[in-house]
């Protein structure tokens, strides 16, 4: 393939990262635009040196750094001097200390919700797209693209603008306007596909296959092992906000599963590290019911996970083939989580739940993790009186539809006291 | 008015909060939730005494306060304990260096936007709701209620789900549905009015002077005096983004003019406690074409603001009848900036023109201010060496309709690369 003719590159240098590593095999290679192991064929991922040995410092180095994923740059693989960049910042998003919803919940612990929604477009994606503009830059390309449906295409289009990346974006023709809008707006190419999500994907792989693809970096493609770091900030971040500590248990979407299996990376980075104190900890994947190959393998006791076609509200976790399946299973078996769906009407009352609990106005994919969590409770699979940690990843505003049939006024009054008395509003 | 009964309440302890005092006559009164003199009619502010003596000490103990507006709980009328109440934690939002947006526009100073689409629910009204809840708190109010077309319902619903208050908010009944579903889905009451939105305003007058409004705390009415404040945190962290230094030239929106001449409070109290070194400052406001009665009194060399009816596409700034506009008047002329305004298509030239250059997607009011900025930077009247910062206040989400219409896919294909290479893409 073309893309990889660049992969002999040297002197390419993104901070403490040291090379890729095969997942299954563990074959290394040098830092490059590849994705697969050459032996395996496994997917690769990021080999670290990471600064070990004073914690203390360590510590102290993150705090005064900056308000974004940019404070964990030495665990990240970036170039030190990242922050000085012109990039979106994103993270460091608040963690929400959830006492309303503990208790309509019955939780008596602590329980969190980590809101990601505050991040530049409002998506968890701005963490790992950040970090791909990184690699992107490192590797010499100077088109940023991806194949999307929703939240990566307007991060990737906001992050190569502020970059001065071109960027290039595929989308299927028929999607909803306001979404085409928002892909759009950053002025990047934004291409509509004459066919399903599934025909963009294929011809995004013709294309990186492509002498035409050459000098483009498909975030989720030939930059994934980079990209893909992102998630692990989300772990960082929890930890830190928590005083730096370990939550007991962590409830996580699912789409294509990576983002679960790198805050289990990022959490087992800090206990290596010394940042925060080693003791057990649970990780539960959340599906919606209508794209839920993972939790049907988890509950049939599968290791393997068999495809199935998305139809669900959850639009930004209908992965119907998640990559990382089979890691997220071992990782909730492992730490003794489990992996749970929800079915449609459930995510639309969870995300009026946080909404009315805590004033947090949650995308589908949120809605997901915070029926989940209620369901798990339910079943004495969570532990009510731990400290819990539930992710919401993106922005209702972005998913307005899936709630809209179903919130309105409470009333409809003349302006008037008496209209507004007989409204028994007073 | 029922509400003045409460005025009288001694032991209110809102931190270095120390009197409402008179704008025009300078009479003070204890603080209590009213907004008008009884001696003159004018508005009323807060008095402080603030924590003068040691700004190197003040300087330490806000940065290492919360990453929200609570770091400046000192300056506020705020419970010094405000940060472990429940409530949105908005602020510290993003001040972004717009390198490629200046250089388009031929700033060869400093420019940054202040992009308040981070805050909570996406707009800078979550820092003046957050100080209204604590007012509300302290008097024993326990309805927290507005009348709103947009980003204020949202604001007020979410805020006071988070603090275990009640909400009620009033809109017109015929709001477009998506602008309804943000304001209903924290399931506080939303009451429709049949009627425009002067309606909806004289109906809540009406409320707030009968029984049955007792107990209700209108963020932007009897609570005015603490909410207004909360704009003054925009002041504070621009100054403190920039290194504790004060910017050379701002650009403000000018909606009532509340937000503008608390920037200029704010700015003010930074030298007199000397947390920023003094120095000339411009402040310059910022309107629609179609609703720009302080442009047009700025221009005509007026100290009175002829109320118009609004026309624009820019609805969270179109307010007839701007309180505030002669005050507003006064900073611009006092401080050396100016009014200007743009029309609605300068204003979505503008939305692109920042997503495009900085991947930072404003609401109408943000292409307000930086049309208004390209407008001032072409006429000479603001310094392209300087240093300059502009307003973004909310979020391009809130505000699809007004780039719709010229913003879509730049190709649609076949998925093939035939198809692509057609479409002059590779
Ligand atoms: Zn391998
Ligand atoms: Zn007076």
């Amino acid at each position: 393939m073309a893309v990889q003719t660049v992969a002999g590159n040297t002197g390419v240098s993104l901070g403490s990262a040291d090379a890729l590593s095969c997942r299954e095999c563990g074959e290394r290679f040098p830092l490059g635009p590849v994705f697969a192991c050459e032996m395996c064929f496994g997917p690769l991922e990021i080999a670290y040196d990471l600064p070990a040995g004073d914690p203390e410092g360590l510590r102290k180095r993150i705090e005064a750094g900056p308000n974004s994923i940019w404070r964990y740059a030495p665990l990240l693989p970036v170039p030190a001097d990242v922050a000085d960049k012109p990039n979106l910042n994103p993270g460091f998003t608040r963690l929400v200390k959830a006492d309303n919803l503990a208790r309509e919940l019955g939780v008596t612990g602590e329980l969190h919700v980590k809101d990601d929604s505050g991040n530049p477009t409002h998506s968890f994606k701005d963490r790992v797209v950040a970090i791909a503009v990184e690699a992107a830059r490192a590797f010499g390309f100077t088109t940023l693209s991806c194949s999307s449906t929703g939240n990566l295409a307007g991060a990737v289009g906001a992050a190569a603008a502020r970059a001065g990346l071109r960027s290039c974006v595929f989308i299927p023709h028929d999607l909803e306007q306001g979404k085409v809008v928002m892909a759009a707006v950053y002025g990047g190419e934004l291409v509509g596909i004459e066919g399903t999500y599934d025909d963009v994907n294929r011809f995004c792989s013709e294309l990186i296959g492509d002498p035409a693809g050459e000098g483009w970096g498909f975030v989720n493609v030939n930059l994934r092992p980079y990209y893909a770091e992102g998630s692990k900030t989300l772990a960082y971040e929890i930890c830190e906000q928590l005083g730096w500590r370990l939550p007991d248990q962590l409830v996580v979407p699912i789409a294509s599963g990576s983002q679960l299996t790198k805050i289990d990376k990022g959490l087992r980075e800090l206990i290596a590290l010394g940042l925060v104190e080693e003791k057990p900890y649970k990780i539960f994947g959340a599906q919606a019911a209508g794209c839920s190959p993972v939790s049907r393998a988890f509950k049939e006791g599968h290791d393997v996970v068999r495809p199935v076609k998305p139809d669900t509200i959850a639009k930004s976790l209908a992965i119907g083939n998640p990559a990382d399946g089979p890691y997220v299973l071992d990782i909730a078996r492992r730490t003794g989580g489990a992996v749970e769906d929800v079915d449609d009407t459930q995510v639309v009352e969870a995300i009026k739940l946080l909404a009315r609990t805590e004033g947090v106005f949650a995308e589908t994919a949120g809605g997901v993790t915070v029926g989940v969590t209620k369901k798990l409770l339910e079943a004495g699979l969570l532990d009510p009186a731990a400290t819990t940690v539930v992710l919401n990843t993106g922005d209702g505003l972005k998913t307005l539809d899936a709630v809209a049939p179903t919130t309105g006024p409470s009333a409809i009054i003349r302006p008037n006291l008496d209209s507004f008395r007989e409204a028994g509003l007073a």
